[in-house]
């Protein structure tokens, strides 16, 4: 197939720059090499041993000593750094970055990301488009990269009002390109809805599993873990830094969202202390019912998933 | 084989009843007639529809009228209904139970189907052995049903004082003709431990679910639930009557944890809202590390997961 291979060689990217090449940098490299979107890829990562890794995997081809060097003469910068690093690698890019260079981040929090870009790439502003991809396992880390961990995921994109359309259709056009169904939504919608969907759950199970470990005989008892275990705290083994700075970055929405929880939780425990069985069930069955309902959407249907903004 | 074939057709029960032919117990009929561990199952269920769904699975080759019915003449008993209805299928069996007929049951919680045992099968409760098997999906019902079920489980066996080796050898055995790993445990461990690692779970998703159902947006965000919120949420999709029940019967070993999760919850919380970044990672980073190093232990190592009292 000569089309084929002419669209792999011209790849819409010539020279991408992925700071912080751990899973979700490091997949994303993967994915855009699988894709022919890039023809180079330069990494940068403070640890010596991440950039060896990416290296080894083939996600990266070039590894670069700071992200300036990364950056420099580039047309797309991925930043996949914790969301608490972001500020720093604004900062770090900003004198370097080409007039036209596509920028965009995979943090899971937008506003904070969003405050960062503002405070830090000035002129370059407008090139920057938000991005969250709903992607992501409990093993973190270069050596768990993998092409395909964006493909049947949703990408979300939380465009900002200096982004020309052309900038955020380029950032949407680059999540299809590994296999991701792209939505638009405004960064602070965003921010509340993954505080209800990602942060709290990722709390609880941080909180689940303590409460396991604060016990004598609580390490023995998770040795006795089933399915229902194993899926219910998969998250508490996620990475914590990253989960320390997007429970920071989103932390009001977070505790308002625990509020919720504690509220609910103390309802149950209500009809569970007075053995009333009539209201415990019924609060058990709302539940049942609504998570029996759901299904994992990637926004394969192409609908977004909650109302959007005009812009 | 002639070994195998003879096996087959000798299998050890003649004729077992299955009382109620749901996703446990239709899969335990199953599995047993695919090892030909028995050779002719009677099924009961009060729902038709239930029954006539084991029938046409092939999971009972007869439908009983009522408990009794189905036990009369068997050499094997299974109760696999609701533990908040265990009560009164004892109850409807005790009278018709030939001696020697092995009962088990595979109810989540111990301490309260002893109980009942104790209060219904007379002169038949050394041939009854709880059974807590740990297996189980989301999807309840009969048409859930498999022979695989129990396939690379671990199989909780909590023997009375009054079971003789040989009853304790049979059901262990049983368990084993269908794939699972057997640990033995006192009752009240068991109830202690499973409140920990499976009923407060089921609480607290019960909980976190009907907290997104009690906000206004709650029920459109929750269609932007990735990977880590299908995982997290997956058990609050369970049967109500069955966890209205397990929560029933171990309400104050479930209260008791739901202390201890709220005490780590608070701390996590604490450490967030006042921003200490160091504190919260630490929170963070020993939940991650203790569920980093879990794997699901089926037992096939055939150490038992906690220590076991001497009997």
């Amino acid at each position: 197939m000569p089309e084929a291979a002419a669209t792999a060689t011209a790849g819409p990217y010539a020279r991408a720059a992925v700071i912080g090449v751990g899973l979700m940098g490091g997949s994303l490299a993967l994915a855009l090499k699988a894709g022919a979107q890039v023809r180079h890829v330069v990494g940068y990562s403070p640890s010596r041993q991440t950039l060896e890794t990416a290296l080894a995997l083939g996600a990266i081809d070039e590894a670069a000593p700071d992200a300036a060097s990364a950056a420099r003469g580039c047309d797309l910068v991925v930043l996949a750094v914790p969301v608490g690093a972001m500020a720093a690698s604004f900062a770090a890019i900003a004198p370097v970055l080409a007039p036209g260079c596509l920028v965009i981040d995979v943090g899971s929090t937008k506003g904070d990301v969003i405050a960062a870009a503002r405070a830090h790439l000035g002129a370059r502003l407008a090139d920057f488009v938000p991005c969250h991809p709903i992607a992501g396992k409990e093993k973190a880390g270069a050596a768990a990269a993998h092409a395909g961990l964006y493909r049947e995921r949703r990408a979300i994109v939380t465009p900002l009002p200096e982004n020309t359309e052309d900038a955020i259709a380029r950032a949407s056009r680059l999540w299809q390109a590994v296999g991701s169904h792209v939505a638009l939504m405004p960064a602070d919608l965003h921010d509340q809805v993954f505080a209800a969907v990602s942060h709290l759950p990722h709390l609880l199970a941080f909180a689940y599993v303590n409460g396991l470990l604060d016990q004598p005989d609580g390490a023995a008892a998770m040795a006795c873990g089933g399915p229902g275990f194993r899926d219910f705290s998969r998250v508490a083994g996620s990475e914590p830094a990253m989960w320390r700075d997007v429970l920071l970055a989103n932390r009001d929405a977070v505790l308002a969202q625990s509020r919720h929880f504690r509220q609910a939780l103390q309802q149950l425990e209500d009809d569970l202390r007075a053995g009333d069985a009539a209201r415990l069930e019924a609060g058990v069955a709302r539940a049942s019912r609504a998570r029996s309902a759901w299904t994992l959407d990637s926004g394969a249907a192409g609908a977004p998933p909650v109302a959007v903004a005009d812009r």
